[in-house]
């Protein structure tokens, strides 16, 4: 039996996918190739390429498992949606995959090949934090009149500047915070009125 | 009279460091090189080495002239304050500064000579805005126990999130929407409660 007629190892297929986000984020496209990939993930060129045809697909996959992958939460109330929302960027900003998320952002548009499939992930993403929000308006949590790109814009990228901001020499303590931080953000936004009326 | 000899101009020299600025948002600091610099910028290499001694020195000036430069605006007013700091960012993140302001978070880090500086120009940044909130916070416009912390978080951040999600075919409209949007974004984190009591 020949290595290419062997069943595919999920565990291998996760190992490239891991190491593409790593080098991705160290090195951005420019330092992206199937052979740094191999090397980083301890397979053969070989390996990868009975997987993925070109270094464009190979991270696409590896971007929409381990980086885009946000999922809708339908816990029942719009603070457990936040609250789970708000956990998932944090895992994403906080882990391994924190310097592939934000090369996403910047360097995706640029990419051939690559630029759409990434728009398409991201508005994915979109359309699934959209809809915990007009779940919260359907139940009559919020008012109907409540901004969803304002609550949303506020809630996402309140993660990213609390990742961002942090000193270096913190950067470490911020995994064992991410469910603190994921309630106090949500109950930030959803708190009673900051000024005085 | 040489041409090392002459006055400089400092039409120059903010020809070369939005040059720097633009490269290093299209190419990252794998792209950085002087000698690209000065083709972009229309000049000799030599005089960039005029001004400046190495390609580390150069970037990090054209980022704190271009991109880390968020002032402290004292308006009077909380609102006010926190208004003219939202502009300030969408403009950072709308225009030719966009790419190296979002490259400058995730590079810095890893550029030998660099990061320590941009840690400093950040740090900066959040002092600056922390200082309008603290005003309004010791003027009575804010409760003594609200999060300074958190309100910027979500306030900056929603402006990062804003322009990052915007679809692509969108994008050219940001800049006329810039005022429009700063204000929405402050009475949103200033309104009323969002949920009933």
């Amino acid at each position: 039996m020949t290595a290419a007629g062997r069943p595919r190892d999920p565990g291998v297929d996760r190992r490239i996918a891991l190491a593409a986000v790593e080098l991705f984020g160290e090195a951005g496209w420019a330092g992206f190739s199937v052979e740094s990939v191999a090397r980083q993930a301890g397979v053969g060129k070989a390996s990868i390429y009975l997987r993925w045809q070109t270094k464009e697909q190979l991270l696409l996959d590896a971007l929409a498992a381990h980086v885009a992958n946000v999922a809708d939460a339908d816990t029942g109330t719009l603070r457990g949606d936040l609250v789970a929302l708000a956990r998932q960027l944090l895992r994403l900003y906080v882990g391994t995959s924190r310097k592939a998320a934000l090369r996403m952002s910047v360097e995706a548009p640029t990419i051939p090949g690559l630029a759409q499939r990434c728009e398409e992930l991201r508005q994915a993403q979109i359309r699934a934090a959209r809809a915990m929000v007009k779940r919260g308006i359907a139940r009559g949590e919020l008012p109907e009149d409540t901004s969803v790109t304002l609550l949303l814009d506020t809630l996402c990228g309140g993660v990213v500047m609390h990742v961002m901001s942090t000193p270096s020499h913190l950067q470490s303590t911020l995994p064992d915070q991410i469910d603190t931080y994921a309630v106090r953000l949500v109950d930030f936004l959803l708190r009673p009125p900051l000024t005085a009326v």
